[in-house]
């Protein structure tokens, strides 16, 4: 097989083969098809697109372009979720101990934040102590201790992915469903999850923009997971709006461990118990868990009497953690400037500009620009507002936590222009636009 | 300026600015950007075209990544032609020296065959000491001396443009009206040339198979020229059948030669005077030629006069070939297997394939597969009949020159499979199917 041969069918529209997927990507992952090559193949796909079997099948060849983790003698059936990224998004801290306390063993491999995007393993590192960097052997052994953990990759999953994704972000090839859809599920697949809970958001603070864009996106992820024969589960939510109330690393902490406490934000606490019941539904298959109000109740108690919160503790003790910062959240970083923003006129709340606020929280050092960049874990914001709520001129937006007085001001300013106002009642937005099964 | 922007745009089918096209052939061709964003933005550039004013700035752009050829101190005008390749195509040689009779300085540059397409270096260098390897000032000397030198690049013009080519052939990107039109346009450009003769092949031998797809590439290769400031002729010549009688580099410069005598095949011959016509229109930029008439006499005049036989030899003594293969062609190299193949039936000859025929003989040795191969000078075929021709069971069809009696049975095969019969009178070929004038 010729990678040039490969490379003009997709150009023409043609939809490949399995075996030439398999054959392209296997080359190109040992260095026998470069990545001129590649990139090449990578702009016909993005403007040719893929059909559903030519997605399922780049997806599995990447899978297996290196090891799949197979946890199956001490994790019978392995559930995972993924969140597509957005602004606020903790649900993994709240959701990982919360499913883990129902009694289903739960490992699951994070990443970190890129962009205005945060990344769970960079919020949990702002527990000190806390070891995101797991060997394959720590990591099986916090699963039979504890029946939770929660680090970065033991080992690179999908390395055809890793090579191709960087060659994306440099060719223009990025915004491609199908290598989107590809890209996440092979880690997924890789990382050797029997049933996966998809979060695909959907706004301005999202990389999907609009619903049928996130819709569609989470509908190929789907149909990827069933055509591999995985169970699979994807919500479509909102990311108009920052979810829940914290954005920033420590701040985020604080927050998860309110809601593990049986407190925190309204939405934020619905959006975990969501996304936890679908987790419980899929570990479960359909015997156990089918109930979903006895899923949800069951939920909503361990959020109150503390087992969640427990098993939360446990999971930081079990990765080396300070404990105490839990049990007292203002032993987590501190910023050392605090100030409040109010609101400048009366109104209704019309827009808190999720991408805005990102943006806000990476400027004061929260996020990071490029791969490696070192981040500030105290710093960020907490915003109070959503949309639709009445607000009297003067009434508390947010607080703003940073370290340097010039990017605070900055980031005020920022923050006003990210919230806007109406004279006439505002709908709140919807938590969720819609679920999709996969068969 | 980044190049992931330059290829976005693309990708999204926008039409790039001077600015972004200059700036990114120039990154390229410094290896500022890598192979593997060109290869992206060629993709882009496949699959979503270029605007004509787009197509004029990125040949511009490659004519300019090096230094341009200026001749205008020996060459007041330089009129220049160029073929798209075919099978049998031997134009160059009798033109050449055609014109330069007239008295119009010609200084070509050339290029050698690759796949069943000839190249005419190497044709000339079936004279034994021919140079085709000139240096700059060995080739203004000849022109000063001769006014007539044919010869490969004395350094290489517009270097974006290799590097491209190289880059398209592996990422199946060859195939783009806007590439293709840019690439040859570039090195015109480059090698100084003020005034053009495309000539563009349509058929089954030639690179455009449709008399649309060639017409369109002229057209597109002559606003090139018109908006670059050149004068520009092209015409859409038929390449179903090969060009004349011979095919195989010593076989075609006997029938230059006997061409430049006043004989040769009709159609050749014929081809040549069209050809020669249109330079001369152009090098007479209106004036002296535009009694088109009076110049195609002059012409038919020189061919009969021996003065463009003898500045044919002019033109060999002045680059060192032996002279006397011209004289007596039986010195050139010769095959040591000759055989006929006659008809296998009477009929009307409704297929001389180009292709075959040219693939023919290239497999005899007479082409190369890769860039660098050798080549066998002495072999090839000569095939007597046209499109539209009546022949007798048994009549002579061909004849095939073979120094491997494996190689030679090939050949037969497939020249007798290239030739195809009608019971019923079948329509001889045009030789063109149109001109195109820059305006």
């Amino acid at each position: 097989m010729r990678a040039v041969d490969v490379i003009a069918r997709k150009r023409d529209g043609l939809a490949l083969s399995k075996d030439e997927i398999e054959w392209f990507i296997a080359a190109y992952t040992q260095g026998d098809v470069p990545d001129y090559q590649a990139s090449a193949f990578l702009m016909a796909v993005f403007l040719r697109g893929m059909t559903r079997e030519e997605t399922v099948n780049l997806t599995l060849a990447m899978a297996h372009s290196g090891d799949i983790l197979d946890l199956s003698d001490i994790i019978p059936y392995a559930v995972d979720k993924h969140s597509s990224g957005g602004v606020g998004d903790k649900t993994t801290l709240v959701v990982l101990p919360l499913v883990a306390a129902c009694g289903v063993r739960v490992a699951k491999m994070s990443g970190r934040g890129l962009g205005f995007s945060g990344g769970t393993l960079d919020k949990m590192e702002a527990i000190a102590g806390y070891n995101a960097n797991l060997t394959e052997s720590e990591f099986r052994v916090a699963i039979g201790k504890t029946g939770l953990v929660l680090a970065g990759q033991t080992r690179e999953l999908a390395p055809a992915d890793g090579k191709l994704y960087a060659l994306r972000d440099v060719t223009a090839t990025v915004p491609s469903l199908p290598l989107i859809a590809g890209s996440i599920m092979s880690k997924k697949i890789a990382a050797g999850a029997n049933g996966i809970v998809l979060d695909v958001k959907a706004g301005r603070g999202a990389f999907m923009n609009t619903v049928e864009d996130a819709r569609e996106l989470a509908q190929i992820m789907v149909d990827i997971g069933v055509d591999a024969g995985r169970d699979m589960i994807a919500v479509i939510s909102d990311m108009n709006q920052p979810l829940g109330v914290a954005v920033g690393n420590a701040l985020e902490v604080m927050e998860a461990i309110e809601t593990l406490q049986g407190g925190g934000a309204a939405d934020f606490r619905e959006h975990c118990l969501h996304v936890a019941a679908y987790m419980l539904q899929l570990a479960g298959q359909g015997a156990k868990w089918t109930d979903t109000d006895a899923a949800r109740e069951l939920l909503e108690q361990h959020l109150q009497d503390g087992a969640a919160l427990s098993k939360f503790k446990e999971m930081v003790v079990g990765q080396g953690g300070d404990v105490r910062m839990v049990d007292n959240p203002a032993l987590l970083p501190q910023a050392s400037l605090v100030e409040e923003v109010t609101a400048s006129q009366s109104g209704y709340i019309a827009q808190v500009a999720a991408d805005q606020i990102g943006i806000a929280a990476s400027e004061l050092g929260a996020g990071r620009e490029k791969k490696g960049d070192p981040i500030d874990l105290a710093v960020g914001l907490k915003v109070y507002v959503k949309v639709g709520d009445s607000m009297p001129a003067g009434a508390p937006l947010a607080t703003i936590y940073a370290n340097d007085a010039a990017k605070l001001a900055a980031c005020r300013e920022r923050v006003m222009g990210a919230i806007t106002y109406s004279a006439t009642p505002v709908e709140p937005l919807p938590l969720f636009y819609g679920t999709i099964h996969g068969k």
